[in-house]
């Protein structure tokens, strides 16, 4: 019995998704994602994972629209081709209506006639749509579409790409654009070693500081230029790259995300995979978000829940290019950190309080050295200058054999996984001398060697040949760069040592509330406060003792039976600040109050035209800490659950936590931890401490009931949630509903 | 008889102060400070401006302890002096006690010896403390001390430096360290031209970037180490500097401030002068304020307190060095903003979103160009290229004659102050014509062009010779020091256009409201909730009808006056969290209720031992908005006077401001603006605006009592202050008083 209404129920859901307008989430060509793979709210559970390898490296690729008449665009592009095909070994043959041949290699007038089935197409042609069906025919892996006039600029170039994107699905070839350029094609340096850097940009230009770090010795691997993403995303590559040996790290400049599941599934598989995602995500204002859209075309989704999201899933945000350089290089080159300990070490009393300042309050840990490590460093160090950490050596020791034992004895404590040293100044005698010490100690150890070279010129000889010749130590060019780079390497060895994946933990099906709450929702309507209530019991929320009357004599009754005192309010749709009109009335203590107040109340109602369903009367809940729960529908993510401070404070202060889900309880008591007004849940002036453990459970019960209402609730707003005292649990006072 | 009891008051007042140990704040030595020159709390109200012309350009100098011994340290100090001296055309005298000559330079064995009086003498002695006595002899008027092992190194140090400066004092010349350093006699470029950053740092190797700049073609006039600031500290160089002709910036790099009140007149006297001064200061956190205090020995005062009083005197703070060096540089060389708006510009949409995101987050303000202008550019633009602002020439236009045509037409419209060129990626054909074309603009007009130069490398034609090569152009490297730098030239120049001195109109004269306050004053002791009451009402500041009573039947009459309902309250010094303990009772109706209250808030302070001064019986006072306002002693700048959310909500969320009197009716209300929760004061929920204006009165009268009690008020807390709906005040329910 049970079996067969969740079979009705699954089924029931999956039309009901589809009927929305929902997508079932990314598919591999032709190849749905088996029921399996689908969580309660019918998105996927398991990103599919493109096989790009003959995209990076074909063997043969065409080149549609290839030229080499003089002061054509398409000639330098072909040049640029020809001579990539020739580094990575591919054959190239160029496609042309009406040539024989271009820069000498043999071209052909359209794609049916090339002389082999290619791996890549690279289409210079204005309008690719047309070559899209032909492709597909010549069993052509991938295509490259450098057109733009698409999503980028309105409504009409939106409506050309989607038909592009759906003969692209039809044809069973993956495209890179269109909107995008030649940066997958670059020349890379193949002389340099370890783990490499592999770049995704939704703009050439904001890519180019990255793809440059290999001047300065980071190896880089890919560059994915996705530009309007009509069909490979900034969430496919993601997957690609999390899986190739050779990338340490994956560094993505994003304007839009073309579907939020896809890109936290490609985040999770990173995560699994312990390679770290750095990001810059455009969109932290209105004017951003509005010229981000203008360039590809895509969303930018609300910033906080972007935020959010990424942190959820360890994707690190940053916002600068140069800290997206800076903490990406550093991500990709360190090996796993022993301890968490840092320490600065400096030749500058000065230099250590500031770099020690800025670490601290960055959220870096700099434990005192013990007394034993600090004994050893005054062996070489004068005694009145400071080793507990930062050590100050005073400048001298650094000019002798000293100088590499200091390094060595910090290093060699167990409790330090980072040391950095911040030089201010280029000064030769020491600093030179102070630079191979650092590179030559960082060889001999495992732990993180961070140096920051402050000279604002950066063409000294200890910088650029010393230090950049190391791929050992990471040198930074400021000190909040340094900061930020360690934190997230250090944030993210935690996060992946800690990490469980929440699609794994994800309800996969339906749960017996579900029934229940769907006969509550109305289409369209936002819910009477007691059908709202209702709701929330439904997922087994506790809500306060009530019951709706239409009678002043029902209402005394009730009050009885719910117990005095009592509290009053008109119960309505489209009812909402009830307390501003008058239409509440707590401590009720007499069967004439709330005789009265019924009266009162309903005469209120009808002279604000409201559409009364009843009046409630509720037990009357003891006070706690009034806190907010809420569900709303993300562009992006879809649903989110949201927890606050609640009241008038929720209003004033937007002092609020978001997720998107899935989430375990971890998250949930992240969440918590996040809010500025937490220290009211561990109890004020000396009152108990606040139920938390119930509070996080109405967060996971709420988050329940996002995901299997999924776009049909489109907001629910539990204010006030009263939290009481440990042991006693939550109940809903209040709450609005929305449905779709 | 008014004239004479100020006048006596004002002796009292100032017997007070001494008996206080509060120094009367800095003097020139041998001359105090004129009557007129002290506010109502006895500390001076204008800095004098050491006169130091002669110290950075000496016509003749000593150096004591000269060596010309190989492997002695002093040895390269005095060659490179000697080397300093030539350069700057002074006479150099060697002083040892057993050389007759030191590098060829004839030697004198003592000061008392030297041929001529000299204007600066250096010391390279263990112990600069003997020579001093002698150097005032011999009429020299500067020294600087090199020599550690002072404050720095703990209480026998500070002993030290403290006989060091006694012995300054009596002598009549100036000295800067000890603990100091070569850095004033350094190298300066002189073939540099504009205006010129003057430098101010507390740790030699600190200062180093800034100073590097000048390889970067930054011009830098002066650099002072302070050092441990025995006698001249970093006020007196910033007063000096701001009368500097040649000076455009002042850069400071503090650790610690020797003396608050001398800092903020540097300040302000900087401000009158509309010369700009960026700092980094030390002491964010504990770990800096510690660190700091064991490198120089000084203080870093609260950090919240120091942030605002350098925010209150236009003090630009950053956190990095980086920071520093490119805000001090544009600041430095850019002329007055036309207008405040910003526009950026760029070859690629993806940098101009990311760019203008940033930008907007940071505050700057990026106004949409006019449609004229924006037909204007289309006519060098593709017309499906955004132009509104960022503009994006889609990098074709920058590689002929538009390029600079766009740019001029850009600078030519009225609203624009600031054009932002960033450039992330090196691209020979576009970027190094687009940079030409940048400076070549920046020649001909008076706004402000900036260029974020993305490289890593750094190494370009484009930007080391181009763009550096310009003193018109602001090059930078990070996006994010752009946009803290244009940020701070906006901000500054809004300031000093505006400012009107607080010290102008500090009061200098005891209000009649200091006698009764003074009354009440209970030295030692915390004040009973009726007294620091009454302290409230002798400022003026609302309290409710109240009285105290110590009888039932007394408790009984006091209510019949007061007016029914009324809250009863224990009253006793010593006690506070009354609600807590049980000892508040409101909403009294009836004769009965109060005697009620009255045995049984008597039967519980006797139970908490509380020493009862009575029983105060309160007029009710209706719902507002809880805030709290109050005083405390600052180590560092003295009583600061500070407002926020009052009730539970003080003391979970913290969200208050704070600031260092003397300020005006301004800096009142910029502390409500600064209040996270600062909509609680617009009224929530459709509620009534509470009464702004009488908040910010009490803030005023709360600084006044501040300012004339000076220390021997420690504390102060009315909490809550409840302010009633615009037009009928605020009134202060329970204040906290505390007596030095």
């Amino acid at each position: 019995m049970l079996g067969s209404t969740h079979g009705t129920l699954t089924t029931d859901l999956r039309a009901r998704v589809v009927a929305c307008g929902e997508q079932p989430g990314p598919t591999v060509h032709g190849m749905a994602a088996s029921e399996g793979d689908l969580d309660v709210s019918g998105r996927p559970l398991h990103a599919p994972v493109p096989e790009l390898d003959r995209f990076f490296r074909p063997e043969s690729v065409a080149v549609v629209g290839a030229s080499d008449a003089d002061g054509r665009p398409n000639t330098g592009i072909t040049r640029q081709l020809i001579a990539w095909a020739e580094r990575v070994g591919a054959r190239l043959h160029p496609v042309h209506p009406s040539r024989t041949a271009v820069f000498g290699l043999p071209c052909v007038p359209s794609v049916a006639d090339l002389p082999e089935p290619v791996d890549l197409a690279v289409l210079l042609v204005g309008d690719p749509l047309p070559v899209i069906e032909e492709l597909a025919q010549a069993k052509v892996k991938f295509a490259v579409a450098f057109a733009s006039g698409f999503a980028e600029t309105g409504a009409e170039g939106a409506a050309a790409q989607r038909r592009l994107a759906a003969a692209v699905e039809r044809s069973g070839l993956r495209l890179l654009g269109p909107n995008t350029n030649l940066n997958a094609f670059e020349r890379f340096r193949d002389d340099l070693e370890g783990p490499a850097i592999a770049l995704i940009t939704q703009s050439g230009h904001q890519g180019r500081p990255v793809f440059t770090l290999q001047e300065l010795g980071v190896r880089l691997s890919h560059w994915a230029p996705t530009g309007n993403e009509a069909d490979l995303e900034t969430a496919d590559f993601i997957s690609y790259f999390a899986g190739r040996p050779e990338v340490g790290a994956i560094a993505c400049y994003v304007e839009g995300l073309k579907d939020g599941r896809s890109f936290l599934l490609a985040a999770d598989r990173a995560a699994r995979a312990g390679v770290p995602v750095v990001a810059v995500k455009v969109g932290r204002t209105e004017t951003g978000a509005r010229t981000a859209a203008s360039h590809t075309g895509k969303l930018t989704g609300a910033d906080q829940v972007v935020d959010a999201a990424m942190r959820q899933y360890g994707v690190i945000r940053v916002d600068g290019l140069d800290e997206l350089q800076d903490t990406a290089a550093l991500l990709a080159r360190a090996r796993k950190p022993q301890a968490d300990g840092v320490v600065v070490y400096s030749i500058s009393g000065g230099t250590g309080a500031h770099f020690a300042d800025l670490a601290t309050a960055a959220g870096l840990r700099l434990p005192p050295l013990p007394d034993a490590k600090r004994a050893e460093l005054h062996q070489w160090i004068p005694e009145y200058l400071n080793v507990a950490n930062p050590v100050d050596n005073g400048g001298h020791p650094v000019g002798d054999w000293r100088g590499r034992k200091i390094i060595d004895a910090i290093l060699a404590d167990p409790g330090v996984g980072v040391l950095i040293c911040p030089i201010t100044g280029p000064f030769p005698p020491m600093s030179d001398k102070l630079a191979q010490d650092l590179v030559d100690a960082a060889e001999e150890t495992d732990k993180l060697v961070c140096v920051v070279w402050g000279s604002p010129v950066g063409t000294e000889e200890a910088y650029r040949t010393t230090l950049l010749g190391s791929s050992r130590v990471a040198t930074f060019r400021t000190f909040g760069n340094c900061i930020t780079a360690v934190r997230a390497y250090l944030d993210h060895h935690r996060f992946t040592t800690g990490y469980r994946s929440p699609f794994d933990e994800a309800p996969r099906t339906l749960s017996p509330s579900f029934r229940k709450a769907q006969a509550l929702l109305r289409p369209g309507h936002r819910l009477s406060e007691h059908s709202a209530k209702q709701l929330l019991r439904a997922y087994g929320i506790r809500v306060p003792r009530e019951q709706l009357v239409t009678s002043a004599a029902a209402a005394v009754r009730a009050a009885g039976l719910v117990g005095y005192p009592v509290v009053m309010k008109a119960s309505a749709p489209q009812l909402a600040h009830k307390t501003e009109l008058g239409l509440v009335k707590i401590g009720l203590t007499s069967a004439s109050q709330v005789r009265d107040a019924y009266r009162e109340l309903t005469d209120i109602a009808r002279y604000e035209h409201a559409d009364l369903d009843g009046i409630l009367v509720c037990q009357m809940v003891e006070r706690g800490v009034e806190m907010v729960v809420g569900v709303t529908q993300d562009e992006l993510f879809g649903p989110t659950v949201t927890v606050g401070l609640g009241g008038v404070l929720v209003e004033v202060l937007q002092d609020a936590a978001v997720r998107v889900p899935p989430f375990g309880e971890d998250q949930a008591r992240s969440m918590l931890a996040e809010l500025r007004g937490r220290a009211l849940l561990d109890g004020v002036r000396g009152g108990p401490p606040v139920d938390v453990d119930a509070l996080v459970e109405v967060v996971l019960r709420v988050q329940r009931m996002a995901l299997e209402l999924g776009g049909d609730l489109s907001e629910l707003d539990i204010n006030p949630l009263m939290v009481l005292p440990r042991g006693q649990g939550a109940v809903a006072l209040d709450a609005l509903a929305v449905c779709r």
